[in-house]
């Protein structure tokens, strides 16, 4: 089971994927929404080109929402939701799916816990039946927390324990954060999933997992009227959890100094940097600014024809690699960064420099009309690309809906992204971007003094 | 009133006085210890030299108590505290105290709350009468909530956010601390100080003012059996609060990176630098690693015969000032620094090298016994000249009980601090002061390119 479970890191830059595919919607009259009795969100988004459903299942909690102390625990209740209840042990829901020549997985953020299985429509009920009932009917034991919290802690050994890049990245984001609970790595630090127990658990559950906490989504040959009925069946029956509190988390104040985080390390070969500056979410920014922010990223570091790929890789040859990154899907602020590697004899200290004339020219001189245009199109082709496929469009509509966004923000977005002027985008690059209050990565082979 | 409160700031390096003092008490039988039945300890530390009594009342709660999101409440309420009560209004006290030719203060760090009076002997009565009735007798109403939130809002803005060294040091230890809310400043973010309430007030009042969670030190010109018999008419009146859960705050997880923080403000002259590590606190270490930091940090960084001010200020003349600092009095991991500023036209990058090189070389080559003998008769040599002093006395003890200590931990000090051997300095050094995971603070002028 465990080598089918995703574990999404709020690592910054590399997060882009969801701000992509924002746009990738079918026709606005197709999709519908509404909300059961007992509070839960459905989302139904038809899609007929084959026989098959997504069904997923996004619950409005992940790491940052944990209680202090308890780090790791909403990845640690990914894993326990598949260890069975009263009317399905362990395994019958992952036996049901293979059987079905399905595929099912799970993934936990800083913002959300997801659950989803693709099928064929006429499992959509079994799955149903399933994901209702493991949302409250959960036998917690202390048998099966021990024995999963031990699957978790190897799990945190392999990832990241054993891994550099992994280490580096925890550390940077602790650092980057200095107060917001994403300074808190999704899979929780060691010494306290060690003190994960029964209680942590059963609070954890009886607070968050629950139909008024929760958002559905059905993408797939189904319409609105099968998953309405469905959904009664099943869901419908589940019991409403407590009134949950606004979901206030504590906030990053001013920064004032730049940092760098730096590990060394026999396993890596290549020197590497990021640096990264707290930013606006779509769901925190004023008006425009997370679009701005978006095509910023597209314009100095997304792939091939961005500014940085073209000026510090292809012309000058100094880096392996250089770009850009923004996920503006985070519930709270989140970060905008560069990185790069240098290639052949360059230096990464050389490769920071170009890197870091790159984005002052652009925040000197702004962006032309050309790469404006063109960044745009490329942006809107990228969600014409992602709606392509059912589960990009279902995990859209899940992680917007279950982030505090709305249907009609997914509709409105190629629109808000069109409407993004150049000065818009000089703007947010002049008022976050400050070298002064960078934070840097450097991740280094063992010999380089570097720092 | 606010012009007598003290705010402890918890800046690593700058807090060894309490554990210098730790060793500066009178002969053993003489201070007695007992407990009212409501739950409040009482330390009586007999002191005849001069009719004068320093009266006490520690509250186990500072800063890394508060909960998550409500940074700056525990010193709030140190501000609230002078508020006035039903019986005794807003300024009746310091008049009280000024009358009496006395003086008072308070002061908040990131694990305890302290007010203090120093008093003639026939005043204890009065002054009992006084901290008992605010111990449970405050009235919080918006009015004095919101005027008093004003006046620490502007300390902040004074202490802090108009000085590069205090912005630095806030988010240097934000970094140092990577979860242990020792990361959070004292004083608070702005951003949550902004948004403290009657309703975040009245909870932590609750919670946090009760004689089950306090401890009071009485020094001075007078007997055990005066101070029980007054204790109990006074402060054994007031109802025990609710009984809290061990005080377990978020720890530290394993470091693996290094950091640095740099701060350039056109208001510093000199650059200066100081490395931390997270190291044990007396309550925490191992039996003789905390007396073996003490000693540590008194061999290579106390004063003028240390190693650092020898070799980097006086012989090279590297630097203007170098030096070492621990505090080992925190509930919690504490830290160790050393630091330095370049003399003349050394670059602060000498000055760091320099310094680095000398703790290189006692981790490398240990101490001689020389150096031991020398540094335990200063340590022991500073306990004296602290003992003189009636409140060092009383906050020695106060300090000590507020924090999971002991009357007898204190007595038995300086036999402890006598047996550290040089092995056990070299392991500790070897130990916890890895160069590969320690955090730096740049404090520069804005032209310097270092970092």
């Amino acid at each position: 089971m465990t080598t089918k479970i995703i574990l999404a890191f709020t690592c910054a830059a590399l997060l882009i994927q969801p701000a992509l595919a924002r746009d990738a919607m079918p026709p606005q009259s197709a999709v519908e929404h509404f909300t059961l009795d007992n509070g839960l969100e459905v989302v139904v988004i038809p899609d007929h080109r084959a026989p098959v459903v997504t069904h997923m299942v996004w619950y409005k909690v992940g790491s940052a929402d944990e209680p202090a102390g308890k780090s790791g625990i909403a990845h640690f209740f990914e894993h326990l939701m598949f260890k069975g209840t009263a009317r399905h042990p362990a395994g019958e829901l992952d036996s049901a799916v293979a059987e079905l020549g399905g595929n099912l997985n799970a993934f936990t953020t800083a913002d959300v816990t997801a659950y989803f299985e693709t099928v064929p429509p006429d499992a959509l009920a079994a799955m149903m039946d399933f994901e209702a009932d493991r949302m409250r009917g959960l036998g917690l034991t202390d048998d099966v927390i021990g024995a999963e919290r031990d699957v978790v802690l190897e799990e945190r050994r392999q990832r990241v324990d054993s891994s550099p890049q992994a280490l580096l990245s925890e550390e940077f984001t602790a650092t980057l954060y200095q107060n917001h609970p994403y300074g808190i790595p999704v899979i929780g630090w060691m010494n306290e999933m060690e003190q994960l127990n029964r209680i942590d658990a059963v609070a954890f559950y009886d607070r968050y997992y629950a139909p008024n906490n929760a958002v559905l989504v059905v993408a797939g040959d189904v319409d609105a009227d099968t998953v309405r009925t469905l959904a009664e069946a099943s869901y419908g029956k589940v019991e409403r959890g407590p009134d949950l509190p606004p979901r206030v988390r504590p906030a990053e104040p001013e920064h004032n100094t730049s940092a760098t985080v730096t590990l060394s390390d026999p396993r890596v070969g290549i020197p590497s940097f990021m640096r990264s500056w707290i930013v606006p979410s779509y769901r925190t920014a004023a008006p425009g600014e997370a679009e701005a922010l978006d095509l910023l990223s597209e314009i100095l570091g997304g792939g091939g024809r961005s500014r940085l790929y073209q000026a510090v890789v292809v012309k000058s040859g100094i880096a392996a690699q250089a770009g850009a990154g923004y996920d503006g899907g985070a519930y709270d602020p989140s970060s905008f960064s560069i990185y790069g590697a240098p290639q052949g004899n360059h230096t990464l200290d050389d490769v920071e420099t170009a890197v870091d004339a790159q984005l002052a020219a652009l925040t000197a001189d702004g962006v032309t009309a050309e790469e404006l245009d063109s960044a745009k199109a490329r942006y809107l082709r990228n969600l014409i690309f992602a709606r392509d496929a059912q589960q990009n469009m279902a995990q859209m509509y899940g992680s917007e809906l279950a982030t505090g966004g709305t249907v009609e923000d997914i509709e409105q977005w190629p629109e808000r992204i069109r409407a993004v002027t150049a000065e818009q985008i000089q703007a947010v690059a002049r008022k976050y971007l400050n070298p002064a209050i960078a934070v840097t990565s450097h991740l280094l082979p063992p010999a380089t003094g570097a720092q």
